[in-house]
């Protein structure tokens, strides 16, 4: 057996049966294995943002790590802002990277470069494989460091040779150790702290349905308020779910909701901070007077910690769930809000929603809370370009869920090669580009840093038109059939027409400012 | 004058004013300062990987480096692999990169990551400017830095505070130092050893028209051959400029084309080695027996070294060059011989051609070594999606010449949204994708590492089908007229008009595998 035969072989005893490939000629021989493994499914992509971007959309739906597979260094370099949101969102992923036969390194050929120096930069774990008696076993425990809780991005540099040579064997992966579970006194401090004037602050497990149940529970027992992280990596939402407010993106806005507040109560998610450093505001959003406690952390069982808070201190109280209820189909002007009521209402059933629609997105939450249960998907890592990946790697992880992928202009233009690999997987893929011509999150950026504005060559460089970009074009281009919307009623009969039938669609939703 | 305002206009008085410009949040202190210096032109791209190929074809034409300006760390590793080519292609070239202010670098936000890590790999030289006070003379540094010869990478991290603050000063940049002269002991030593088994290895500046012709004037006095290093960052070529094969991308046609060799003279570029290890291929491709000399380092005046040389051994020999002869406009399939022939006969005056055809190029340089006088960009870094963006810095560079983007279909689609530049900035690129439906590197590859081939699911890995990518679909979407080509006949007339009308354009050019 050889090094790539051993690797795959690895990665499928191990539970890893999907590669997001963009391969070179330091990865042919395991381009070549897969015939060899028919268990692993080789997906591949035109560009290596959408092979780590769609890693990181399948296991946030399975649980489990999609392996990668790059191209030395200036391919794991493509891959690295996709990298950095599944780094952030703790997303269990096994990035394979090719690299040069050990004993070409030191020729300084012309793709050699520092590939651990970058690794390092986006992975949890990072390792060179250094000889084909081992590689079965580095991977195996690339899959263990990928796995551990709450998951991590371990990178495997694969030298050629290393692959190409006989002598491999494959490596049991050790199983997958539970979450640690949160002391019984750590409980009860919290538990001594909650009321009025306390916050349960959900990110990573605690935003499941069950760790929103338990909260809900908590916060009807006991007065405390619930908010959830901004960019949880999945967030149960709609109707029998409670409906919970996630923190602002803008530092007044979140320095509001947590005004007041005594006790802050962080459930699997670091302390709230600013995006961005901004003059004048500070960087920490919660009050100075404000204590804070950690229930869980990441890594740690959430949603068990927060059960057994709920049986202490509210064992008889009902959560307060979001109801079954709809917008009406909206008419008239495409705007943010009838775009957001037009998904509220059409919303499928067991939907993942991917969302990337930025300033296009804030309606949201509101229109699509009752909507039938779905999952939600956001930008854990603030690296644009994440969306239509994310929402690739989600279908091909659940080829019978729909997944609704809505996706600002701007970052859609980072990783669009995603819409091929779509039309190649036939993934069920409703992409909704809301296009309105601009980077209108910087045109509020550029106020909110205090810039002077209003200069017309720093407008030129917030503007996408000139040329306006052509969704319907750029889809068909890549296989995927594509309407344009410049309606409501429009919007509503090609969303509803997308989602009837099978395989990928996008629509070109055409947004007026206002609303 | 705040940060932001002191580092423009120090890169402006350094000669840097021209921007490719991806811009975040962190950096809309410096968007807005554009509106204050208008001598520095920015140039909006969609993705970092067109703005730093493009600041790289920028210099390549110029000679004098552009400023890139990209966010964070996702923001710099989406530029990574055109940086990593600038780097291999010893490019001028400033890299701006924004970063968090200074006091919220320790909260770590959801943007924070090890950008110096990422910024090392593709750099010369890296700092991160920590006072307002001090920014103009960081930028100062990183100008002399990015043009000490032969010319680097150098990142200047800019956090957000250090732009809006006020108290900058603008820094005079140091004159650019010309380049070292070889000794002439060492000229003497090479002298010595000139003859029928010495080839002249030649890089960087021994390929410029004054390099070529002195070299070939060394070789017509002396026997001594000639061969150009594979991928020169910029060759001169055409009518009444020597030409020069290139070192063949195969190992073993490049050991052919070294065998016998006793004496291999280095000019201006290291040893030649083979571009991946192969089983059973040596990597480096000198014969065992053979000398190695190196008559001028990179960072050194090669050209003076070989007018010396020539001097000494040759001073009345005359230089053999390319001869005005153009092959026939063909006609019938459309094949990568035919396509090669139409560039030949059709090639304008004075045009640049940016060459990332891969495959589909192998007949491009007998087809117009007899064109008029034209520079040639090549792929020097070996990372793949850099043909389009650096067509785009290079038509900014000399906006009276034409540019003709020569490009291979699945390297197209990484940096795809470098159509956008071109139509937003009009400018004058002609691009012909070489769409042979497939990696067809790859396929050799696959044989050449003796990866056992044929397999079904590996041929899926290789094949761009199903969908076809619609290159003319893609290109109207981004703005750039297109149109397709499937026999030469429509070749050579869709390429004539192109080029007659100023502007973007795209040809696709539908190749049949034979010829």
């Amino acid at each position: 057996m050889n090094g790539a035969q051993a690797v795959i072989r690895t990665l499928v005893g191990g539970g890893v049966d999907v590669c997001f490939a963009n391969p070179g000629t330091s990865e042919m021989h395991f381009v070549a294995a897969l015939d060899d493994v028919p268990e692993m499914r080789a997906v591949l992509t035109l560009f290596e943002g959408v092979a780590t971007g769609a890693a990181d959309g399948y296991a946030r739906m399975t649980g489990r790590p999609a392996a990668t597979l790059l191209h030395l260094g200036p391919g794991l370099g493509n891959g690295v802002a996709n990298l950095h949101n599944a780094h952030r969102a703790r997303t269990p992923l096994v990035n394979v990277v090719g690299d040069h036969a050990l004993g070409h390194k030191r020729l300084d050929a012309p793709l050699e470069s520092d590939i651990d120096a970058i690794a390092g930069a986006v992975s949890g774990w990072v390792r060179r494989s250094l000889t084909t008696a081992s590689v079965g076993e580095d991977v195996a425990d690339a899959v263990a460091a990928a796995t551990r809780a709450p998951g991590s991005v371990a990178t495997l540099v694969l030298p050629a040779d290393v692959s190409w040579s006989e002598g491999a064997a494959v490596a049991p992966v050790r199983p997958r150790r539970p979450a640690p579970t949160v002391a019984a006194a750590l409980v009860e401090q919290v538990a001594a702290v909650l009321g009025e004037k306390t916050v349960l602050f959900l990110g990573s497990d605690a935003v499941s349905a069950d760790g929103l149940l338990a909260a809900a529970q908590v916060a009807a027992g006991t007065g405390a308020r619930l908010l959830a992280t901004r960019s949880p990596a999945r967030m149960a939402r709609g109707a029998g779910v409670p409906d919970v407010l996630k923190l602002p993106y803008a530092p007044p806005q979140a320095m509001a909701e947590l005004e007041g507040v005594q006790h802050l109560i962080l459930v699997g998610t670091p302390e709230p901070v600013a995006f961005f450093g901004y003059p004048d505001l500070p960087g920490r959003l919660t009050p100075p007077d404000c204590t804070v406690h950690v229930l869980s952390l990441p890594e740690e069982d959430g949603v068990a910690a927060l059960r057994s808070l709920a049986e202490q201190v509210a064992p008889d109280a009902v959560p307060v769930v979001a109801g079954a209820t709809r917008p009406e189909l909206p008419s008239g002007a495409l705007t943010p809000r009838s775009l957001a009521a037009v998904v509220g209402a059409l919303l499928p059933e067991r939907a993942i929603v991917v969302d990337e629609a930025l300033t296009s997105g804030m309606h949201l939450p509101a229109a699509t809370a009752g909507a039938p249960r779905h999952e939600w998907l956001t930008l854990t890592g603030g690296a644009i370009g994440q969306g239509m990946p994310v929402a690739t790697g989600a279908a091909v992880a659940c080829p019978d869920r729909p997944v609704v992928s809505l996706q600002a202009d701007g970052s859609a233009m980072y990783t669009l090669q995603a819409l091929w690999t779509q039309a190649r997987e036939q993934l069920d893929v409703t992409t909704v580009i809301c296009d309105n011509g601009s980077y209108a999150i910087l045109e509020h950026e550029l106020e909110n840093v205090g810039a002077r504005s209003g200069g017309e060559r720093a407008g030129r460089l917030l503007d996408l038109g000139g040329p306006s970009l052509d969704f319907v074009a750029l889809a068909t281009g890549m296989g995927v059939p594509a309407t344009r919307a410049t309606t409501a009623e429009e919007l509503a009969g090609q969303f509803r027409a997308a989602l009837a039938e099978p395989g990928p669609h996008l629509i070109d939703a055409v947004l007026r400012s206002a609303g």
